[in-house]
């Protein structure tokens, strides 16, 4: 009984060259290649922290987001421009005028901004403002986006498709990393499994983290706001994956506060300022041991 | 314990307000909206039979697996101009030459063909080439790519993503039918679990097409080689869909003939004629049969 | 990285040497064990179909369902005596009463009976009332249940686990093997997966069916009842089973009249005595075709 | 579409009244009754951490073992005299002989001992020489083998099944309690998923933890080895686990020498010594923050 397509970790040498551990011994087995978004450093001495909305919904809630971000001590900022939302008659974002609040809030606070894209055609345009390019659990296999987004040679944030083998994950960064482009960032942000929906809105996979860390050089991430999608649980999964040797977190938050209009997406995983200061300082204490390949 | 962005097939109506049966009560419970493709109809008496090889890989291949199709019985032909692959290293298709050849196959056998897009900038361009317009199985949750093809007008088919819920699947499809497009036709082609690569290469969901069946009017037809991957599995997996319910089968066809050159992609499900033409035999003697919505 | 207790599918031979085909070639690459259970014949010219209600619930509703699973043309009997649920505060089944009420049932029609046992100091117990002892899903891997009921030499109906891989259902099998009972026949019965839950109960892995073929010479049936969760789609699973090459079906049933007192458990899965008498009749013309090993 | 035996999370005062918080207000939102095995309290203060070898292979094993464990400053001793393996022909742990090893390592090291029991006859038995009783994940849902342990009175280690939703598992918790005993310790041990197999034996489901402090008052734990699957993951899992609130770890651990005879099971994710002194170390500085339910 022969298999179609059954790629495995032993094929990753052949799949991936430009990534893969063994085919760049130069990182011996632990060392990971550190990424530098305008001198914010993943991979180096410490877990970096990114915070911010889902969505960008306002210049008003952006600014104060980002204020408080800042205040906790996050090292870069998050907000989708570009929202992929399961149905077509929700909100999809501001587009541009969300970029450039942004692009604002970067320059209020001095801290970097990662936001997604999703269309080819707008990969330049999200570029110019942002200054990590995130590539969104959805689109981890649309290969041309990859392909677009490695030749911008800005950093590039790549989620981990919520159904993505190690070897398909890794094969998705091949295809930035084919452009030149290396600086890529992993981030795991749990899985579709049989729990899903029950207790959880994914299955939070700490375990891919050692995996990553054996199979290449690149740093690796965790974002525990989709890896659970409950408010309740970010904080322990956050600390839960900076132990597991998670190179930083992607953290949604919110105001705490109760306003007139409904927020427009995931509320129910967004936690407050208070508590993200607590991951912060939780992260920034813990220096990245390398640890042994697995 | 809240959980975020928990979408259930109660807010079906909600989410997908076009294509929900709920919100079309013209539809009933069971009948389904003919989707034609230069005369061959999705959703109509019979269930339809696409083959074709998995990537077109020369004008003399593809010519010759278009007549052996034809002469099989089969409805359509299907052939990747555009390969989506795991590794970038991988043979990612003959392109715009692709598109020409397939484009001559069809005229040659006088059979429709369908073939897939992965880059909005390039919708255009197979939409001149293709009767219908695919999206794959890795960009069924690629919006903007959803929209363009939308906007083209031309008869879609949509394959499931390997881990997209019902209410993620029909979502996908409401982002083509807001454009006002509502020639989509549903394709299953297996889903990731805890088996996939065990004795097959995803697990074929049959019962996914009930429950499509339920929930909107939209044709929904199966991909039996993907959904095993074993090329033995594929002849009895098309009769069970086309038992289960399905509108017709999409399926990936090889000479049989030893060549110098090894495949270029997945041969180890696809089927030789011979099969093919039980198969279609069997299809064809189906009269669908508008079962009860579950 | 090694993986502990990876077990695969070339380890068969040394983990199921009694039922591997490899280790067993006078069964070739397709041929079947028939397993007689008092004259009914598992794996021989057509596919088995084995009808009753989830629960036997009291001597009048068993032997009405008895009275209509035999007048549809059913083959053998189910229901269950000993009830395995999820809360020790449901319906637990009639134990010793209900074993006495199916043996009466089998008398009157002349049918062969199946029953589940959970217990091993119950072994006995159950051998003695039942043609055929059924091990359920939920005690798939309890060895020492597979062990005694090996040892009674009675036929055994072993239920695939949930989460079971086919190396693990196949070491369970030769638990019983092991004891010198050849008597098995399989039963694929759904696998827990990420829709679980949304539009079915489990997800019907008939994929199985053809990798049981290829791997073991012991027959394999399908339960489209609990692969399902829904009624309406017992009727297509059931003939998808049959063209998939199973040899057999179990399936529940009732009686389709609404009764003053609410069924103890599963209705929503159990068809009508009609709906019955058109699986049988379809399982009944198909002459099992010995397809080829995958 | 009604789909049978669906339960959620909102069954479960009724599903599992005397384990749920809801239908239990005195234990409010997050206190969790503490389970106290000679001396140990799980759910108290700080987690507790319980090690030992896969099996019990041999006297001179055992006892070397347990004091090693007991020298890195575990709480308790695990080891496995009656073994399930996928296999028959595979070893089946030493029984009788087993058991009295480990009382004698016990009583040298002065430390309780957990130990698996899978079959009803063997309770009693069981119950006379372990401090604890195991329910292994292949028999969460053996039902008679839960009641009869919940009869015996002694404290019992409930491990997850490798699919069992959160419901199910409170279920079978449920069967012990029913029978008058409290004294269940909960144990997440990974659960089947897609990734299964490609570079770990189960994925590791912390956010269950949680969602177990939510629902019920029960203390809950982890096993990082069979988790994970690797040993050199089994260090960080354990940090993780502690973090996401965990009131235990449950740990293989091998003397780490190179010895003439091959390991008999899982020596893959076996740790040493030294690690497990790591982690105790990690574990015992832990007060346990009771944290609000999810």
């Amino acid at each position: 009984m022969i298999i179609a397509g059954k790629t495995t970790l032993e094929d990753l040498p052949r799949a991936c060259p430009i990534l893969s551990r063994k085919t760049n011994r130069q990182y011996g087995d632990t060392l990971v290649r550190v990424v530098d978004v305008q001198g914010v450093h993943f991979g180096a001495d410490r877990p970096i922290v990114i915070a911010g909305p889902c969505a960008v919904e306002s210049r008003d809630q952006m600014l104060e987001l980002a204020s408080l971000a800042k205040q906790a001590g996050a090292d870069m900022l998050r907000g989708g421009a570009y929202k992929p939302r399961t149905s077509p008659h929700e909100f999809q974002g501001l587009g541009l005028a969300g970029l450039k609040i942004l692009r604002e809030a970067s320059q209020e606070t001095g801290l970097p901004v990662v936001t997604e894209v999703m269309d080819t055609r707008l990969v330049e345009q999200v570029a110019e403002y942002a200054d990590m390019i995130q590539i969104g659990s959805r689109n981890m296999q649309c290969y041309p986006l990859l392909t677009e987004v490695g030749r911008t040679g800005k950093p590039v944030l790549l989620k981990r498709g919520m159904a993505a083998s190690l070897v398909e994950w890794l094969g998705a960064a091949e295809y930035i990393a084919k452009e030149g482009n290396l600086d890529i960032v992993l981030c795991e942000r749990g899985i579709k499994t049989f729990p899903s929906g029950e207790y959880c809105r994914y299955s939070l996979d700490l375990n891919v983290i050692q995996a990553v860390r054996g199979e290449t050089f690149l740093p690796v991430i965790v974002d525990p706001s989709h890896a659970t999608g409950v408010a309740a649980m970010v904080e322990p999964a956050s600390r839960a994956a900076v132990e597991f040797g998670a190179d930083g977190l992607l953290i949604e938050v919110t105001t705490g506060r109760r306003t007139a209009s409904a927020p427009k997406c995931d509320a129910a995983q967004a936690i407050n300022p208070e508590q993200l200061r607590r991951i912060v300082e939780f992260a920034h204490a813990h220096q990245r041991r390398a640890g042994p390949a697995p």
